[in-house]
């Protein structure tokens, strides 16, 4: 034991990233306690960050990190940023109270090409770790090609990863239809496009996605969206310790 | 930040119920440290109020009182003590070990009107705020008629707030259909009717039943049944800091 | 309160088991402290046995015992030990480090008759309370006679209980179709086959198969893969104070 071959931290392939939906001080220590080691990124989701009490989001900020987990807050903190033309003080806010990354989304705004560039590469100087999304718009759903040319770009801007659209529900976004299902001509489309998948963190928040994942591409394939409680089934799933995935490594 | 207007404690509009299935003491303070601005009202769901142990539920009922929450049992205990013609003994019972409020249903049992108008004004010349329910019985579904009529009556018998049914689940109950969606012909003759919809509390534990709330009636519409690691997720979802209402406060 | 009768720990029907997922320590001790009495057996699901540091795992071991739980790893660790010739060892070191029961399973793996029985016989001499599970095998609907015979073949054998399977999601095992809902013809054939349902622990995950088996079998029916924080829900479904089951007991 265990039966797949998984990198150790700091890992670059293999990458776990959880999103937290607002967990209290305890229970975080709690979790990682048990876990930590499974856990790569650490993801405020939505706008949380600024429902916290300060004190209570410093302190949050700092547990995570003293587990070596990047810490950053979700896309649409950002997007209302760029709304507000704050973007200068979002970063630095950002920067200045413990976040050590930042994702780059533009689900609901507009976000001009330009504006993007500078964006990512300003992240990038002020030593932040840049996660881009792709793959959802205003419920739009964009044509492969489309999407392959924007993780191409974030990619040659700075970009540490690109992170593929799968919502909190893991449905109706990205290549998952209503059910959750991958579209599986728009998955192989992607994948002959962009030829190696470990750039991208794939959002995979439902079980049935993340073995399809793990079957495919390996115990450490990149995935996002991981509910806190699940980061230890995930991890069973990977090195084939459950019943899903263990003739895979047989 | 925040965009969407939000109304401070103690407000009377843009309420927020949660439903506690048993969560322990630890945890119920770990999670108010985090979000106890954004709860009004703590229902112990079920019976549950029953199995905890005397000492536990004491220190639970004190602890959610210290964040200024009023705190209620479920209503199917009230069913409980009706059907063994307890009431009195509930309502004094209920009052003396801290809870502050009683929720009034019929859900399983047949509560004739003179009861229940008695039960109402007992429980408020207890000081008990008094909430009742409307919109599920034995699995029939009620014409929406029906359901107004009940809502007028509660309110002048002295309801505080009357709560449209979802159950835990948000499906097959109230104006849900098996899917947790609105049945929306159902859902417009009621509002037709009731004029003024802040007197309801909306059992939505569903994001996307929160979302069609918030999108129509605003951030400060009243919402129940939401699970409490799901509190900040709406209070997100209230204020615009999440992608899908965001759009909705630019 | 309460209205159904519920059999005292240690107590040989009603019981209750859960998955673990990875709870920590402190939110298992919280939960433990809240509903310790009403749980009988306590998992941890899959191999996640494998992927605590082992000071974390022995002091989950230790503390679930303190609350005179049985507790026991997975069956997926089971079959890995199998198809790595290691079964002594694996019984060996499940008792040494504090498990008080073993899963046998064989949903991915092929096991023999006689490695069954002697399997079976090898954990009961070390001590070790032995549950085997049936309703599964690679994905496989097998027909329901088969279960039968499986089923009296291990409790000759010497199991404790037979755990049928029902998978942490509820659907797609056992004697559930794909939403979760009970094939009842399959139910009344292995019903008029087995006698006595009380030999086996029904793994119900979700609430409509609870509610099912506690308004066909009573409160004391024995029920698995009940998530943690389900199990005061659980018990409020079992003694009626919960709207489901509330009109059973009037």
């Amino acid at each position: 034991f265990p039966l797949g071959r998984r990198l150790e931290k700091p890992r670059q392939q293999g990458l776990t990233m959880i999103i937290d939906k607002g967990l209290g001080l305890m229970e975080t220590k709690d979790i990682l306690n048990v876990c930590g080691q499974y856990i790569d990124f650490f993801k405020l989701g939505f706008g949380t960050p600024a429902l916290y009490a300060p004190e209570v989001l410093e302190e949050k900020i700092h547990l995570v990190r003293s587990f070596d987990i990047e810490i950053y807050p979700g896309g649409t903190f950002f997007e209302v940023a760029i709304l507000q033309d704050k973007i200068e003080e979002y970063l630095y806010l950002a920067r200045s109270i413990g976040f050590t990354a930042v994702e780059v989304s533009d689900g609901t705004i507009n976000l001009p090409s330009e504006l993007r560039e500078k964006v990512i590469s300003r992240a990038a100087d002020l030593g932040l770790k840049v996660l881009t999304e792709v793959g959802k718009k205003n419920g739009k759903h964009y044509p492969v090609q489309y999407l392959v040319e924007q993780i191409r770009r974030d990619l040659e801007l700075g970009a540490y990863r690109v992170i593929l659209e799968g919502r909190e529900s893991g449905t109706n976004a990205g290549l998952y239809n209503s059910q959750g299902e991958f579209i599986h001509e728009e998955l192989e489309e992607l994948l002959d496009s962009i030829g190696d998948p470990r750039i991208l963190i794939w959002e995979a928040p439902l079980k049935n996605q993340q073995e399809e994942l793990i079957l495919r591409f390996g115990p450490n394939v990149n995935l996002g969206n991981i509910p806190p409680h699940e980061v230890l089934a995930l991890e069973a799933l990977r090195v084939g310790l459950r019943a899903d995935t263990l003739k895979s490594v047989l």
